[in-house]
């Protein structure tokens, strides 16, 4: 596939058209007006998501997350071609706030994921750019909306950055997955607070060769140690596994576990309200980091909150009191 | 202790002497100036925050948690007689931002810890009523400082409502505390996802008599757990340990772990980096929820958001769209 630069604008109608076909150049096309920052383009781009939204969510969305080093390419790209020869069309999205498009991550996806890009089944896509969690957050979601618009049954959103990526991935997936390695301990430090608990599934990869021992015994401590903490409102008692993605091992495995996830949350009816949940969600996310844009935009508040920062560490004002001074100066501005 | 009931107010420099002398008295008095929500107390209050705000900071704060029926309560009076017979001043807060005051709830927390509550040494303030938990936490917050100026060395914060109010108490504490009962199942239902990680000491409490064994088993299973989670910035690492309240076992190991912390924290700088981040966070905290107090507060705005969840969940509105519309409406009213 060449290295497709856009050179005009099609209308409205022709990327609906083209990616309710199934249109793999239509449908990059389309994402590429989405991820778009030009004033020209939201218009189109709304009026795009305004007409598919009735045709998205028909899809299994699972995210993904774990630290450099734990194999999540190579993972991603057997468990998709897992799911291509199961049957399923599988897009490959990813958030990452501090990427650059500039920087090439486009080639960098699709050479890590050679034999995946290769099939006309699996639709890879890498990150849009964008300066803020929120407005990335909010392109691969919608991405994510075209390509279910699109025929993708299952969508797999990897996060490539660290910190706050992982609460955006899991805001917006039905199913979590936590890739981690054997031999626990330093790993674990790139793995923020908290991201244990949202797992509906960890994976312990590259358990092969003297790694398998390992790893079997790192999978009974997560079990036994996921068993004690709090039950998800899913109904899901998350699962511990071992797989070697570069063998091929454990991977259809992963599988069964998420369709057995999809059957219980279907069931119990946790799958749509946890849908629901999420888009509603969604809406506020965009009101409360537009508000706090309104307030933190302003140039002379944030030279106003540094010197307050200073005066609260050295005791010379009470927080509350701070917040109230830089308050009332914004409210003058309205 | 005759049940007190201000008739007048005081001047800001009475109440403030009174404060910085120890005197109960009027620190009950000044806290009940924090709590009200008269305008005129609250210029009152500013002023008392204002001149003892460089007397406070001197103590160590401790979050305790845990769900009801774990013996909080019992716990709290035994490990507060402790801190007293080492010499300490002990004062004994909480957070419940379901509290009504009109209920009775002093009278409440001062029959369930009498023997504590009749020491010199300590002393005990039930929650501020209020409707936000952000409302609560300042008055929670602004009392603490006030304890610490009167001369108290250890202020316990314990959380009395659910949900969100341990997160607040983690943010305005330096070590944070869960009781749990042995037999873990379906006590846990009742500990929120991401508390457990918050811990930097687990207590089995009721660990005496046929419990004894259990107890000590489920101690086993958290320290495992708790090893192969995520470490803390601290540097800490969270210990589990058996205690039984109310025969007066194990409390001075909980401590004895706690000058531990202090001890590693101090000497690798997170007491003070961590104090510093929690009262800037403060600010912001509060700049934050006044944010969306100014939009949420509409009514006009809070119907249309209604109407606009609707329309997401029925797929006739994309959640992005929606927030433009509400913002763009909000701007208006500017």
């Amino acid at each position: 596939m060449k290295n497709y630069k856009p050179k005009g604008r099609l209308s409205a109608i022709e990327y609906i058209n083209g990616v309710l076909k199934g249109d793999r150049v239509l449908l990059s096309r389309a994402i590429t007006i989405i991820e778009s920052n030009l004033e020209s383009d939201k218009a189109l781009a709304k009026e795009i998501i305004q007409a598919i939204l009735p045709h998205s969510g028909n899809s299994i969305r699972i995210g993904i997350t774990g630290v450099p080093g734990v194999g999540k390419s190579t993972f991603i790209e057997a468990f998709g071609k897992h799911l291509v020869k199961e049957g399923h069309r599988v897009a490959i999205l990813s958030i990452d706030p501090s990427s650059q498009r500039s920087k090439g991550s486009i080639l960098g996806d699709k050479t890590r994921m050679e034999e995946l890009a290769n099939l006309e089944e699996a639709y890879i896509r890498p990150s849009a750019s964008g300066d803020t969690l929120g407005g990335v957050a909010n392109k691969t979601g919608e991405t994510m909306l075209l390509c279910e618009a699109a025929g993708y049954d299952v969508v797999l959103i990897e996060t490539v950055g660290v910190g706050q990526s992982e609460t955006a991935v899991h805001g917006m997936t039905d199913f979590f997955l936590l890739l981690m390695l054997a031999g626990a301990g330093d790993e674990l430090q790139g793995i923020k607070k908290g991201i244990m608990e949202m797992a509906d599934m960890v994976v312990i990869n590259k358990a092969d060769g003297d790694n398998i021992r390992m790893s079997e015994m790192a999978r009974l401590q997560y079990q036994n140690a996921l068993h004690i903490f709090p039950q998800s409102e899913s109904g899901w008692a998350p699962v511990v596994s071992t797989a070697s993605a570069i063998k091929n091992i454990g991977i259809s495995n992963v599988w069964d576990e998420i369709q057995k996830f999809k059957k219980l949350v279907d069931e119990n009816g946790y799958f749509l309200k946890n849908r629901n949940h999420q888009q509603i969600q969604w809406m506020y996310n965009n009101i409360n980091e537009e508000l706090k844009n309104l307030f933190y935009g302003s140039k002379a508040i944030a030279k106003h909150l540094k010197v307050l920062e200073q005066e609260i560490i050295s005791a010379k004002i009470s927080p509350v009191k701070a917040a109230q001074i830089v308050l009332d100066e914004f409210k003058k501005t309205l």
